[in-house]
């Protein structure tokens, strides 16, 4: 080995220590937030927020410090293979950011989420804006702050956008979700305008919460959740957490409605899959870390739509479903997948909303924070545009700010530019679910037969295992040989959607 | 204010946010440690050893920056007030202590502990000592190196004892159990000679989990458990852990014998209400935070065996066990009594000991550990040590390793020189109880009658709103107007047993 090549060396396995206690720290905060959201007393945001806030610091000033700075500066003019370039890339744009933030706002934001973490669950179950109002002020306020000092010449939202999809440019973003839009109003017209008549009320009834805790066991098992890297628990609004060595789920309970919560721990599965196909020996480095929001989301779609809301699953899984829920009585598959995939343009709650009308809601929510965060909107006029918007978008009007624009949990968390990535992934689904079905015989009868492996092989072969190897496009581009786009989507859902509504 | 009072004002600022941001790190360690013992999946241990071990570092970093040892060099030549200098007092011993270990010793003793809690746990379910012999050995060596990092020329054990109690002299501490043995040794000789027949089986039969968990909420409840600032838990080895926002106890349920949970439950609430009573406005500070593990394990050991196991409880608390457990039968009070107080020699078990071999069990592990660290003893030979010593002290030879040298976690943290807190704990909680007793009129009458407010008040009151603003013999010396000694927890004994066994 030469001198050079053993300088570089040494730099690299630096750089790998010093990556590997930021992605540590990161870790321990995710665990706090999980824990805060799942097992806290309520007593104990106070502290909470302190520890959360006091992470933070740590891992910007761990980002910023000025010998990482120098170490990215050698690694970046040295002789290095792709791996460790990528692993490069990812670091830099990381520490670039944070380098731009000063430490005080980064502490500032965490405690000021966390409390209003706090705010916004009282102010959810009290229907009582007012009282949230100051939290969501203040976090706008920082957030814009915050992307001042990331670029002050750039529209802010733009800089906001980044932190959750850092390499899909928000133009590319923007025309995706143009081509859906575009596709999706008329469709829900025709469907709106079409007189099928879908069998909607097939699982009416009371369903207890412990039964549909076993029933969405069952569905884990079934899936091929690993118990032993994992765990399933109640969370007011589910999501999943985690690492490869334990990659946890939670979900909710609506004693009236069983299959929502259903779908919501085959979507929060998704992303579990996604968590633990991560390559473990490259755990605490770029390329053991999901690539961004987009991606991590079009395997929860993935599962919860084209696996979850599909005739072949329903074939599978309706005869525990019965037996978990006796009452629902004679339920036909056909009428099992009509259920839950009936469109309907009446429902306020962006987490139960159809496959169709979800983009709607998310358009709702992109143009509200895009306008909050350019000072185009006051917060108290919030509640008022949302319910306006909901009235033009999806013709019905919240009758509560609890079902209207108190009813997720990301502005709470000072997250603004997250929500399009929702509707981003579900592209990103549709695409790979299509690449799937391309290069897996028979993928239909498998799902069909609870056989899930070749498709967990496939999605750890083409997604995970890369981590951050490659950057959004290009990934989407080697798992599928197209670039982002959102006609797969539009195929399978007009397909679908005409099927079903006999358009 | 004078340019020298602001300096010194801005200097103790500087300290507090510096102090702030490594008591927040340590209590997100707690919290990962109690996540890992409580909730995680099995699997997770690779990555949590990796966080845990990572936020050790930069525990450790935050401890020894130049700045903070600036910081306290100018605060300790400044005007301060009583609290402050005990603020600074408090630091610079954590600051000295860590400046001399080096960080990546740190690092790898926290690594070796979260992977040795796993092979612990696995070693203990199968009694398999040689599974986690080199755990221990490694152990063993990583803290024999920590002490000498410390102080090269002292006794290495009596370095790692300060770790626990560091302002309690080991010589003290020795004096005390010193003449605890000496008249534990011949109570327990004439209990064993005494004709005594004792109730001892007054709760046998079958008691189911959950119904040992409601029992144990009620008694959580009746001792004033706030619970919107804690929660119970299952834990292979029972423990407490948080903040004066959020303090959690766990349990662990044995279905042949009701009694040893709850009185456990008991002691790791009295652990709580000191984490509890700990004032909110100094969370973060060392003002704020327990006065290490002896006067912890007073206050756990003040409501397990003062409250927990006196008459007047047993008036109050048996009908609702007799309520909970229906099979018990007619029990009387006395028999209930004599149940949970009965001595036991035969008894391998140290968290089932009875309150007087108890002491016997600390001292053969006391003596253990001291010889393994002073190297004059192998881990080979710690199951033989062990296995004759409990024949010699307690004329009992244990027939696995799972019911000897493995029943205890304390190891596999790598701590060593802790359980002598726990006799010590034990003298101190007679000491605070017999000064209780002389200030709060009808003590006992209000324990009958589940009045604990004013317990609650004084203990709050001498013990836990200072923090460590003392130091330990100073800080039982001011609530019961003597130094630390065992001749309140003798006197006690010696009534209490010479009563039960016609003495």
């Amino acid at each position: 080995m030469s001198d050079t090549t053993a300088a570089t060396a040494a730099a690299y396995d630096d750089l790998l220590d010093r990556v590997g206690r930021i992605s540590n720290v990161a870790h321990a905060k995710e665990l706090l937030s999980w824990d805060q959201q799942v097992t806290m007393p309520e007593a104990g945001t106070p502290a909470r927020s302190r520890q959360l806030s006091a992470l933070s610091a740590v891992e910007h000033d761990l980002l910023t410090a000025d010998e990482l700075d120098h170490l990215l500066g050698e690694l970046e003019g040295a002789d290095l293979d792709g791996d460790q370039r990528a692993v490069v890339r990812e670091v830099r744009r990381e520490q670039e950011r944070a380098a731009r933030v000063p430490t005080d706002l980064v502490e500032r934001i965490s405690a000021a989420s966390s409390e209003a973490l706090t705010a916004w669950r009282e102010a959810r179950e009290a229907d009582d804006f007012d009282a949230f109002a100051p939290h969501l002020e203040e976090l706008v306020e920082l957030k814009r702050r915050y992307a001042e000092h990331v670029d002050p010449d750039r529209d802010p939202y733009e800089v906001l956008f980044e932190e959750y999809e850092p390499c899909l440019p928000l133009g590319h973003a923007e025309d995706v979700l143009t081509d859906l839009r575009d596709a999706v109003v008329p469709l829900v017209d025709e469907i709106r305008a079409s007189d099928a008549d879908l069998a909607t009320d097939a699982f009416a009834g009371t369903f207890a919460a412990d039964a549909q805790e076993s029933l969405m066991r069952e569905a884990l098992d079934l899936l091929g959740y690993p118990w032993e890297r994992g765990r399933l628990d109640e969370a007011p609004h589910p999501f999943s957490t985690g690492t490869a060595f334990d990659a946890r789920i939670t979900t909710r309970y609506d004693e009236s409605e069983p299959i929502g919560g259903l779908l919501s721990t085959i979507h929060e599965f998704g992303h579990a899959t996604y968590t633990l196909g991560l390559p473990d020996d490259a755990y605490g480095t770029p390329l053991g870390e999901a690539r961004d929001l987009s991606i991590h989301e079009s395997q929860s779609r993935l599962w919860e739509n084209h696996v979850g809301r599909s005739t072949a699953f329903w074939e599978q899984f309706l005869p525990t479903v019965v037996e978990a829920f006796p009452d629902v009585g004679d339920v036909s598959v056909r009428e099992a997948y009509e259920a839950v995939n009936a469109v309907d343009p009446s429902n306020l709650i962006r987490v139960e909303a159809d496959e169709l009308t979800y983009h709607l809601h998310i358009v709702l929510r992109f143009e509200i924070e895009r306008d909050l965060i350019r000072g185009e909107l006051a917060v108290a006029d919030v509640p008022e545009v949302w319910n306006d918007r909901m009235e033009s978008y999806l013709g019905i009007r919240p009758e509560t700010d609890a079902e209207g624009c108190l009813q997720d949990v990301h502005w709470s968390h000072g997250a603004f530019g997250y929500f399009p990535t929702y509707s981003l992934g579900s592209v990103v689904a549709a695409q790979l679910y299509d690449a799937a079905e391309r290069d897996i015989e028979g993928l239909e009868g498998r799902i069909r037969a609870a056989e899930f492996d070749r498709l967990h092989e496939w999605l750890t072969d083409n997604v995970h295992r890369h981590g951050k190897r490659y950057e959004t496009n290009e990934l989407v581009r080697r798992a599928t040989g197209e670039d982002v786009t959102a006609d797969a989507f539009v195929d399978y859902a007009t397909a679908k959607y005409g099927e079903l509504y006999g358009l």
